[in-house]
């Protein structure tokens, strides 16, 4: 067990990298490893590039075969044409190489030919023991080790999320958006073909990785649904597994097959096997990736009860029925709520849940009512609407016009703007505090032009804020969700 | 009826706007609704602040009270205390300025006294003729005029989408979005209490004003629902109706009774009121901006069978699943696709809907192929996933790395982009042209790190593109159904 665990250890920590079929070719997968190798930090003397044809690439010593290699490397990628894959793998087997990912595609994803050839490389790798990812993979990385051994320019935040991916297309435009959204990863890995290591495989190493607080899979479809069922509900007992399932239509099933030779199999098999195991599944792309930033920086609700605070009427009433349709009820206020409302809000606030604030522009007193919330015996989880940026559209207002006759001028303007930034931060840290001190999560919804940037800094990694309310619930009723798996288990939840 | 019709023209096209309440104190909605109305472009010679304590205001003469004016104003916008406004009414009946938007809040929202009042200014109106929104308003807007009357800090693009909106909030944040997402707006109106005039007046008129294409509606609840749904649906004849419908659920709906008392009714009713009138049903707020982006650019889809052409195979597995559950069935292709296909795809490309184009890099064979889908007599819409931007990839690589290595100079990175950038913008232009000639959407899902702002740019206010698939299909869906519904009723559908 310990011995397989450093196998996979070894593949994303290695200590020199071969990229066999490396070349100067800009359009060529060769060209892209490369840049991408080296332009994400891993240190470049210890990438050597292997080209039969070429002194140099990229500015690198390049080698002609593997054989030249002063000494061995611990993992070798290869991007050459599927019909001398063969031939390297003997190579690497012959000089003790035994750790590979192979990007090259033309395997079994395009035909009976393909298909020879993939038995040939996979009866390669067990005969020698070579420990080999794919063919037909988008690549690895770990940004701990600023490794980026794949096919898409990407540079990540870093973070303790790991993704396995059966799309490579999917994994790397889904890793594209997290740049963005700022949230952090940690290693990927494109199974493609997984004619020997499969995506489970690579759940159970995360789920044993110190590394990796958090698991994300793409799945099309699975060769052993048991194995993988098995694996996945004992990984979900130590941290969360968030599933994005294809496939999940007749159509959609036709077209996995088509596209990996998957057997999707069906979905509402699948779904209740998630369920019983514990797995997580998210119903989107963009779900998946909500669901990641949110079990990343949350304490899970250890129940359905919902407080809600709005600085807008309508806004409250469209996160209500989220909120119901999510299975959260809202509960009457305790009292020493309704007391902190009745001293900051006028007389005719709502008296109830969700806490209509009515345009208060005090932020101060949102934290005040947000604390009795989070203090109270009957509340779960809080979403704040409106809350933060309190005051920018007063600036913003300022702005849009000749701010001069209106009294300002630029330096007090930007002074203002600064000043609300400061609120805005020390109101995200206050309700961070609120969230360790009473163990519920506290979910922002910005609806005041701050702009998706902006709110990506303030999050700093740490908070959650989504800019429409109807993510919120959702979000926060698969962590509901979860909990009540770990508590069905016996599991101790400490976040 | 012409009358009727020229009620609510001129309250849209003002000559002159008066603002009762203007103020100097930059946290006052007097103050906000001055600078957003100057700063839209108003011209400010004709605005007339009116203010008892000020000489100026924001740089503009101010005048003591209504009578003080040089001439009667076609609107008058007011933002004073609640308690002073019938007497500002009284003033605008003897004056003969029967155009008001009443902003001020504290009525019918706050309880039994404000309801009083409320009801006291409902009367003055009724007899005095004067035609007043509100009270309770986030204000009004038509970019066609550049006016903005409006409490939140807005500058839209231009467009020939009306929104009529039950929330200021709800409506203003919505507004708030289509900035940075490109969608351009006609007239905004933000209804409140709806003491004298209702949402669907305004739906009425927006479905007889020649600037309006589409039309937007947030509610909450409804006074009348009859009168909402005969002339919702008489309007849906004529130009789309895009509803969003909150107090959904039990809890939504007393939350939506506690904001603006409205009666919220059961939803089931609602939703087969709607079905049975021809509106559209957003899911969400988001949504909403997604369908109107689509219906204002898009031919409908006159069938249920969609084509896909996807780069990547999992992207196709994700889209077919998600135009599966929105009833797209995915046809087998026509002979001369599969002939135009076997022209430029590798022999293994799927031979099948989608078509995978394997990562074929030639943007001009993916518009060859999707010219043939357009022509197919089986096909009523198309998906295009991650055609766009395709190359983009190849120096993204060279960027995140050091292109001089590459042989790249800063230059020939440049052009090298733009020259994709010209493609991107070409194969837009022809999409466009095809949904001309064969009256089919095709819709465009961006898979390669183009950014968010530059897809705004490429869109250019007629293309649609989304950034994840899942959206495409649900959208079409809707636009599929109601084609549908126009036919049914005998209306010819041109785009």
């Amino acid at each position: 067990m310990k011995d397989r665990f450093n196998r996979f250890h070894k593949l994303f920590y290695p200590q020199s990298i071969a990229l066999v079929g490396a070349s100067n070719v800009p359009t060529k997968w060769g060209s892209f490893l490369l840049s991408h190798l080296t332009g994400g930090g891993y240190p470049k003397e210890k990438i050597f590039p292997i080209n039969p044809h070429e002194e140099e690439i990229h500015g690198l010593k390049a080698y002609r075969n593997l054989s030249q290699l002063p000494q061995p490397v611990d993992l070798v990628v290869i991007t050459t044409p599927a019909k001398i894959v063969p031939s390297i793998l003997d190579d690497c087997a012959r000089l003790g190489m035994k750790n590979i990912v192979v990007i090259s595609s033309n395997f079994s994803e395009v035909g009976a030919e393909g298909a020879a050839l993939e038995r040939e490389i996979t009866q390669i790798a067990k005969e020698k023991d070579l420990f080999m990812v794919g063919p037909n993979t988008m690549g690895i990385i770990n940004t701990q080790v600023d490794m980026y051994a794949v096919g898409a320019p990407l540079q990540l935040h870093k973070g303790k999320i790991s993704f396995v991916s059966q799309s490579g297309n999917v994994g790397a435009q889904m890793l594209g958006w997290t740049m963005s959204q700022g949230i952090g990863f940690g290693k990927f890995i494109g199974t493609g073909n997984e004619a020997l290591i499969h995506c489970e495989d690579f759940i159970e190493f995360f789920g044993n990785d110190p590394d990796t607080d958090l698991i994300l899979a793409y799945i099309e479809g699975l060769d052993n649904g048991r194995r993988f069922m098995r694996i996945a509900g004992e990984t979900a007992l130590k941290k969360p597994v968030i599933v994005l399932k294809s496939g999940r239509t007749e159509a959609g099933s036709k077209a996995a097959i088509s596209h990996t030779g998957a057997l999707a199999g069906s979905d509402k098999i699948y779904d209740s096997a998630f369920k019983q195991c514990g797995v997580i599944r998210a119903d989107s792309s963009q779900e998946m990736l909500d669901l990641s930033k949110s079990f990343g920086r949350l304490p899970l609700p250890k129940g359905n009860r919902l407080g809600i605070l709005t600085l807008g009427g309508g806004w409250g009433v469209i996160a209500t029925d989220a909120a119901s349709e999510a299975g959260f009820v809202l509960p009457e206020l305790e009292d020493h709520v309704i007391k902190m409302c009745d001293e900051y809000l006028p007389p005719f606030w709502s008296h109830g849940n969700p806490i209509d604030l009515v345009g208060n522009m005090n932020i101060q007193y949102h934290l005040e009512i947000l604390e009795e919330l989070a203090k109270s015996d009957n509340i779960d989880a809080m979403v704040v609407l409106g809350s933060l940026g309190t005051g920018v559209m007063i600036g913003l207002s300022a702005l849009v016009s000749d701010y001069t006759s209106m009294g300002w001028d630029y330096d007090s303007l930007k002074k203002f703007m600064v000043r609300i930034d400061d609120r805005n931060r020390a109101f995200l840290q206050r309700a961070l505090e609120l969230m360790k001190t009473h163990q519920k999560p506290i979910v922002n919804v910005e609806l005041q032009f701050i702009g998706d940037e902006h709110l990506v800094q303030l999050e700093a990694g740490k908070s959650v804020i989504f800019t429409a309310p109807e993510k919120a619930a959702g979000v926060l009723a698969k962590m509901r969700d979860y909990y009540g798996y770990l508590k069905r288990k016996g599991v101790d939840y400490i976040f």
